[in-house]
Formats: structure tokens, sequence, C-alpha cells
């Protein structure tokens, strides 16, 4: 089984045949719940049925598609086949299509691993009105009824009581992996083959309306002005310096500004500013925030903060990122152990069972986009470091008392 | 003569009428071409003909009414009835009412000045599709052709023909004279009554668009990120330094100001800055373009500049300060003289005669605005300095050999 290698040019010929299911002018556009998602999840199901292993649709359309006894706790892996509109070839794709190929190798080879396997292509995990990573929130049961998300959720075909049946056990898992690519530079700068995930990153976000006040640009002398734009170009630089103190293990961002009223001859009145903190532990993310917090206190005058999002940081199996580890060692592949700064599925089932993640090089950090890349032959080593990692975790969890 | 002074009650009765022509929920909208503007433009024609004085309007609907003998040149003034969307009260109305009282109260105490005077109501001032100060750029000869322009003029009801009839001589005019609020807290820092205006600010606006690189903010590390909104924070500052060296000679402001993609979990990979400096003389203007662009070129890696417009600054006569600052003395008013930062009528006027601007006090600073005030007592003031400037250079223009 160590000698077991997946097939790249069959992985190859499944990235080119699900890139024709695209509504996009460039790039790969498979939105959620769009045509296209459809289609494309029943282009997994065609494949499962022409391999004869068994598949089907949950309540919210996730493709479950199990190997090896029917009954019991499996090794989940999977990720999603939806993308942003007019994304990568990979994102999402490349861990539905290593499962395809992981359960393809060892149906050809006619491998039973003593665990049963399961592969999951979740509904919906880009950004969409549900929310991001909807079908592995609802399978995690990660999902509250409001009325309004009711309405949503009607707009979209599905009604409160699919959310309620797409619900599984602890029970029906020994662990979930994910295989996807880094959407960072992180590999490509240490020029490593496989990133071994330690924990999914937190996140908060607030709001900061900085208030100036608007003036005329041509008869407001510049000591008369209270510049809204000029105060906010401090605290863009501070949020910067704040976060850098952290190294690696913090990032903060202004994603989103706007000034008002944004016109040439008027000094800006106002100014929004989204500031996001993302990292590996809840307290650092809180210091980060406090630090931003004060800053603002400390030097300007009128300022609204809004609380946006909270999300606490999720941390990888400590024992599955050893058998990664030992897998990569076993196929003398370069590794590092990292954070995941972008959220996926996998966040989800960490409320179901342990997780692990493993990711591979995206040329140039670009995701989201056209020009996403991975090579052929990262995505090979990829694929054979997850398949190396089923392995090892099916053994270990026969050999427990009670199998989990 | 020195003693005739304007009736104030008249003046806010003017404005009363002329408030209720506006289309705005807030404050008061009489946009450029609007039915609001040409309703505000009959309601001035009618007072002309109430009072008997006679009354036209040029081919672009600018409005112009003459006291005095109908050949030879006039002193000439006025302003605008248009309005910027949700603006305020006296903007441009001012300077119109401000002239139909001085011709109402010289025809009330039939007073014969010794030359003609002339009142202008210009047609669309305020920014527009066909540019800001349209009817005394027509009136100026400063317009020039284009189709695209020719079409834009079809679209608002104005041929090209109407362009070049609008056009007059330099023969028609001793001089033109505008009475406005300052727009600025000039005046109201310094506690003085008027504003005598040395020149009309030019202009340079540039647009600078800053390259950084798109990533995904949970996943790109702060060290090897390239953030465009980052970047321009930097030149945002620099921008406001560099102008503040130059104390009240200069301003710098950067007023329009977007990044891209505008996503909060997307590091700026673009952002696009309009960048307008205003000052009295045209190669301190170049010096402050040429010291932000250095800083440009010194800081950051990838922009590309794209020059907007320049205007060069235009000086009011001097000797038309002078008969201000003698009425102001003459009044017992405190005055001093200053920079327009805003473009005005004027600037177009300066092309055919000696001009001169007096300012009246602006609470806060506040123009566009519905909040925009002036006090009764200050416009007041305002009228009876233009009235007796008027009035001095009458006479002065009266003892010149060839009347002119």
């Amino acid at each position: 089984m160590k000698q077991l290698k997946i097939n790249v040019n069959r992985v190859k010929k499944h990235f080119e045949e699900l890139a024709k299911i695209n509504s996009g002018r460039k790039g790969y556009t498979r939105c959620a719940y769009s045509k296209e998602e459809k289609e494309a999840k029943h282009w997994l199901v065609d494949q499962m049925n022409r391999l004869d292993i068994p598949v089907k649709l949950d309540s919210v359309q996730n493709v479950i598609s199990r190997m090896g006894p029917a009954k019991g706790p499996a090794i989940a892996f999977g990720s999603h086949l939806d993308t942003v509109i007019e994304g990568g070839l990979y994102d999402g794709a490349l861990g539905v299509i290593a499962g395809l190929e992981m359960m393809e190798i060892l149906k050809e080879q006619n491998i039973q691993l003593p665990v049963p396997i399961e592969l999951i292509c979740f509904t919906g995990e880009e950004a969409n009105p549900l929310g991001g990573t909807f079908g592995s929130r609802a399978m995690a049961g990660l999902i509250d009824y409001t009325p309004e998300y009711e309405k949503k959720l009607n707009d979209l075909g599905f009604n409160w009581e699919d959310i309620l049946q797409a619900k599984r056990e602890k029970s029906d898992f020994l662990s979930f992996l994910e295989l996807h690519i880094e959407q960072g530079q992180v590999l490509e700068a240490h020029e490593q083959s496989i990133g071994i995930v330690t924990s999914i990153a937190g996140m908060i976000r607030f709001q900061v309306r900085v208030i100036g006040k608007a003036s005329h640009s041509g008869t407001t002398p510049m000591n008369m002005r209270n510049d809204a734009l000029l105060k906010s170009a401090g605290l863009i630089q501070a949020v910067h310096d704040i976060a850098k103190e952290y190294g690696e293990t913090i990032v903060a961002t202004v994603g989103e500004f706007s000034i008002f009223p944004n016109m040439a001859n008027v000094v800006p009145g106002e100014a929004t500013l989204l500031i996001e903190v993302r990292g590996s532990k809840r307290e650092q993310m809180k210091e980060v925030e406090e630090k931003i917090n004060e800053w603002i206190h400390r030097n300007l005058e009128d300022t609204e903060i809004t609380p946006i999002v909270e999300k606490v940081p999720n941390v990888m199996s400590k024992s599955i990122q050893d058998e990664i580890e030992h897998a990569c060692i076993d196929l003398g592949m370069s590794y590092q152990h990292m954070l995941s700064g972008a959220n996926h599925d996998t966040n989800s089932m960490t409320h179901l069972t342990e997780t692990g993640m493993i990711f591979v090089p995206s040329e140039n950090g670009i995701s989201h986009h056209p020009d996403e890349f991975t090579s052929w032959k990262e995505i090979e080593d990829g694929i054979n470091v997850m398949l190396q990692t089923v392995y090892r975790l099916s053994n270990q969890y026969a050999s427990l008392p009670l199998n989990q």
C-alpha cells in the first residue's frame, strides 16, 4: 500500500471535464445553488455510478459517497464544487476530485480499507445568501433558525426541515480530512510541497466610522480641515503596524473602505473602514482588536465602532497532523506546519469529529481568480499524501478496541 | 449716496420667494437647466418687469437686466440661481438678489448712476454636464467646439449657434463684480465682515492609480502583502503635509478615493486617488504637484498618474480691490483680503473685463448643504459694500476721458 500512487492523468481528465461546467466569461463560475453547481454535483454522482460506489444527495444536496461497510463511523474527506464568480479551477474542486481519485484507485486495485471511507462534496461553500460553508454547517448542525433565514432558504428551494435532516451525528465519523490549495504564498515562499494545517484562523470583523467635517476643498485652508480620509490614513497604517508585530500568527486587513461624499472638490467628511483580524489564538486576536481600539481612542476624536462578526479559531487534530507528517516523510515530500487563514468546510466539521487539512502550493498565492494555479505535480503529491494519510489513519482506527 | 442703504427686509422677502422654487427634500434644489432653475430665472424676470427695468434672456438663458444708458460699457454684477442637489439658500442666489436690491433701491430713490449697470444671472454655474460656470464661459467665449460637446448641448436643448450668440465683447463692460458667500471659515475665524478677493485660485487635478496585489486577507501574512490601501495611506498623508508647508496660499485635497476589489476578505489590489491642488500662484501649484509626484516616485513602485484638469489662477483687479476696501472703510466694516479657493462666474468674466469679488461669512464654512448660513446682518453689510463699490466705481469711470 505504501507503493500505491494515484493516477494523475485521470485526475487531470476529471479537472478537464469539470472545467466545462462553467458559466463565466473568464475563469470558472459555478456559484452556490446555481445550475452549474448542480450539474457539477451530478457529474460527481455519475462518476460514482460508473465506479459502482454507493452515492446519494442529502437534504441540502451535499453529495455523499461511501466505500466499505455500510454501517459504522467513517474516515470522511471532501470539499466543494461551487466557485466564486470567475474563480479558479482548483479551489474546492481539488478536494473533491482527490476524493474521487482515492476511491477509484482503491477500487481499481481492489484494496479494502479496514474502516469505511466517505467522500463528501458540500453545497455552497463560497460566500452566498445562506452564508459560506452552508452544506457543512448544515451537516454539523451549526445553522440557527430565524424566520428571515427560513425565507432565504425557501427562496433557494430549501426549507427548514431540510436543515434538520442534513444534520449528522458525531458517531458517524472517525475523522474528516480536506485537501485544498493554500490560497496564499507561504508554501511557495518557503519552497515546501505540503502544508499541514495546525488550525483554521478565527476572525474578528468590526466597522469603524471615522467622522470629520465635509468642507469645500478650495475654501478650507489646510489648518482648518477635519479630513476624515486623512484621519483614516493614520488608522490604516496603525492596523498594519499593530498586526505586523505578531509575525505570521496574526493578520489584520482593511479590505472595505469608502469615503463620503467622495467628490473632487469636497474635503472628505466621513470614512468607513471594515477592519478584519484573523489569527490562530483567540486571546491574541482580542489583544490586536484592543490595540487597534486603543489607537483609535488615543488618536481620533469622533469614531463609531460596530462589531460585525467574531469566529473562534478551530484547532486541527494533533494526531491527524502527525499522520500527515508521517505520510510526507514516507513519500519523501517537503512540508511545513501552517495556519489556514481562510475558512473551509473543515471548520464546520471540527464540531463533529477530529479534522485535518492538507495544503498544496498556490502560484503567486492567487485564488478566487482565473489565474489560480497549482501544477499537476503538486496536485499529484498532495493527493498521494492524502491517500497515504487515509491509509495510515484507517489502520490506526482499526487497531483501536472499539474501532473509534 | 454715502448714506444710501439697501432694504434688508426686501432682500429677505426675495430670498423667501426664491426658496419656494425648490425640488429637494432637504435644503434647496434648483439644478442647472432644470425646471426649477428656469422658474427661478423667470421669477427674476418678473421682478425686473415689476420694476420696469429692461430685462432679456440671451441665447444660453443668462438673464441680463440693464439700468441707465442703453449703449456703452456697463458695470456688471451678478451670480447664478442654480444650486447643487440639496444645497443651501445663499450660494449664487445672494449675488443675484443683491443685484436686484441694488437696482431696486436706486430706482426707488430715483438715483441715476453716471454709467450703465447690468445685473447678470448666469445659467448653470454649478457642476453640470456642460461644465460648471456654463453661462459665464459662454458669455466670455471660453467654450470650445467638439462634436461630443455639441451632442451634450443638444441633449439640454441648446445648439452650437446659441454658444456663438451668447459671446459678448470686452467693449460691453467696464467691470464685473460678484457678491458671494465665502463657503469657508476664514472670515468667521478672523471675525471679519467682508472678504476682498485677491484672486480666484487656480486648480490642478490629477488621478493617481496605486497598484498593489489583491490577495486573500486570511492567507497572506503581513510581510508578504502588497496592499494598495496601505500604500495610499502614506500618499494621503504626504499630500496633506506637502500642502501644509505653504500656509494659506495652497490647499491640496484627496476628495475622491476608491479601492478595488473593496471586499472584506481581500487585501486591496488597487486604489485610485483624485488629487487636487489649488492656489493663487501657478508656479507654487506646479511646485506642489511636483513635490507630490516626487514623493510618489520615491515611495511607491507601481503607480499611474493621469492629468485631469488645470486651471490657472485669475487675479482680481487691484483698483477694484481698492474701491471695495474704501467702501468698507466708508461703511465702518471690518475686512480682509483673501483668496477665493472656489471657482465662480467671475473667473470667466476676467477674460472680458476687470473683476472684483466680495465675500460675506459662511457659518462654520458650510456650503453646498442645507445648513449653509449667513446672517441677515452679514448679508445687509455685504450688499451695502457692493452698492457703495458700484457707486464709487461709476464715479471713477465717469471721470475717465473715454468713459472706460
